[in-house]
């Protein structure tokens, strides 16, 4: 076991303070990992908050990791000491239903290891980025592809998989319109990575305030939701919807925006049940969908895509002495785009 | 303009009484059809009482019409006169617009017309089969193969094709878990149509009262709803769910029903909004989707499909004095399967 400085909420909705955990000893098939940066998921603090239900404390929240492998047990072939590594939400799956052999690690059936706020198959609770360390089986442990820096990949290894998967699976590429929905954490890496794959690209945002950046971002239209004309102008445009925000939409007016065999994906969840008439998506044959992260082999594709392309995130480095402060910031959507914590100050 | 008998509700919630309608002089291509039968929807129901919305008085409903043709326009080239030929949900569509180009002119967004409770394109009033003859651009007609009785394939032309198309478009088939939501009108249909796709057929009813009736129509399996145990049993098991029912389901319930990447797919419509959390579609990337009838192409496929596969749809033949009792035999699911009105006791 190895003691390391790690970020922990105590309770439900308290702070987050400084603490310390325990990390296992290195296993056969493990990768010991020197944290380097750390990204704030919008999902951290649903979980901090129990939003999303009951949750384990005290919580290291954190999956966005990047970070550096120091060490590696003796079965390991997929990475080596030195190595520029990521870990996302997941640290363990059952690797043998149908799911998992698709690589499809995200939808195991047998059940999956979150890399916090979960139990692992050993039986102990599991603690995520959000700490100095963290030991992981190489099977979740993803290569960083070099020219991509370390802190604007971290948020990749969540916010970027979770926009590229259902951008992939539905097909977004040239000819075809794709809309965000919000643009923060999520959405302006839905932007960036819609763009790389050639669509057309249109940001829903409740405002105009982040046009610039939109634009700048990959974006070829910009629209403000708070304005009843954008529904009225943009009626049977798009062929998806990607919906980055957790707020309840009128997803009426939304599905409305599609063309006939269109699809509105949720990625974004609030935490209250919508209300949704099903003659939207009758007329139309329209689909609301939803999608969660994507398996490991899609999460190195993913990661192997940007850096071809040439992006990363985009973040607000900050110390482990802010998480608290960027919380608040995060509710508030006062963060362009992705807070990262340089862990090396925790 | 020729006046023919039929019946007609003239008042949201009346009760249909007999009456007379002037049916339009034959056009340049428009075929005149004598009805021989006009099936009963469960969606004439809500027209009539105006279950969806504000409609047309007096409204003749009828939207499942075979017949013979006893005259063609000069121009008409696709039908001649004693082809015994069917007309479905829409007499008109824009003929323009990309959906009407790829043959989905239900989606048509020029403004399609509906076969009743509608305004055709010169502005007068659309009445359905309810009726002893009724003229339709010959675009609109599909032909009745032989070998299937006309009194068998009125319901397909509604009910047939609106389970046909989804079944078709979501990829029902051999190797596929298809599970049909309602074991009436729509449902009975479905499962005669998945199960000659070759795909493996459960029937969710809210009893077993029908059960007999569905494993012999072609159901593998029949679960009652009303048995929380089918709901443990069956998660995770179905490749599509078609849900013909107008009732509000708890569609969280019939989600975790459907293996990762599964559709359920709505042909019914209830009149409310319905609650939807959304992790219900995120976890397994599921998808909520709707589907409506389908366009003309499709319907003469279905047609064809149906008679070399042998089957129409299982009817009870009624008089039109029995209408309105015939409607609140409906909502009672009180028939098996399809109430289809003689037209010749008009």
């Amino acid at each position: 076991m190895t003691t390391v400085a790690a970020y922990a909420a105590p309770a439900a909705k308290a702070p987050l303070e400084r603490t310390t955990i325990e990390r296992r000893p290195v296993g056969e098939f493990d990768v010991l990992i020197d944290i380097k940066f750390a990204g704030i998921c919008h999902s951290d603090i649903h979980q901090a908050r129990e939003g999303w239900g009951e949750a384990i404390f005290p919580m290291v929240p954190g999956h966005e990791i990047a970070g550096v492998v120091s060490e590696v047990g003796p079965g390991v072939t997929r990475h080596q000491v030195g190595d520029r590594v990521g870990v996302g939400c997941l640290v363990d799956s059952c690797r043998e239903c149908d799911n998992c052999k698709a690589g499809l690690e995200q939808y195991c059936t047998g059940g999956n290891v979150g890399t916090y706020n979960a139990v692992g198959k050993d039986g102990e609770v599991t603690y995520g980025g959000y700490s100095e360390k963290v030991v992981v089986d190489e099977n979740f442990v993803v290569r960083v592809p070099d020219g991509l820096s370390l802190d604007v990949a971290a948020p990749l290894l969540c916010a970027g998989i979770t926009t590229y998967s259902p951008l992939k699976h539905w097909n977004a590429g040239p000819g075809k319109k794709v809309a965000v929905i919000g643009f923060g954490g999520l959405g302006h890496m839905a932007v960036k990575i819609a763009h790389a794959l050639g669509a057309e690209v249109t940001v829903l945002s409740q405002s105009l305030r982040k046009q610039d950046d939109g634009l700048k971002l990959g974006a070829d239209h910009y629209y403000a939701t708070s304005d009843p004309k954008t529904f009225e102008e943009l009626r049977g445009t798009f062929d998806l919807i990607i919906s980055t925000v957790s707020a309840p939409l009128d997803f009426g007016a939304f599905l409305a925006l599609l063309r006939a065999d269109g699809a509105l994906v949720n990625v974004g969840a609030p935490e209250e049940p919508i209300s949704l008439n099903l003659f939207s998506v009758i007329a139309g044959r329209k689909t609301l969908a939803g999608s969660s992260i994507g398996g490991i082999r899609e999460t190195q594709e993913m990661l192997d895509f940007c850096a071809e392309h040439g992006f990363g995130a985009e973040i607000e480095l900050i110390s482990a002495s802010e998480i608290n402060e960027a919380y608040e910031r995060v509710l508030n959507s006062d963060v362009r785009y992705r807070f990262v914590i340089d862990t090396a100050t925790i």
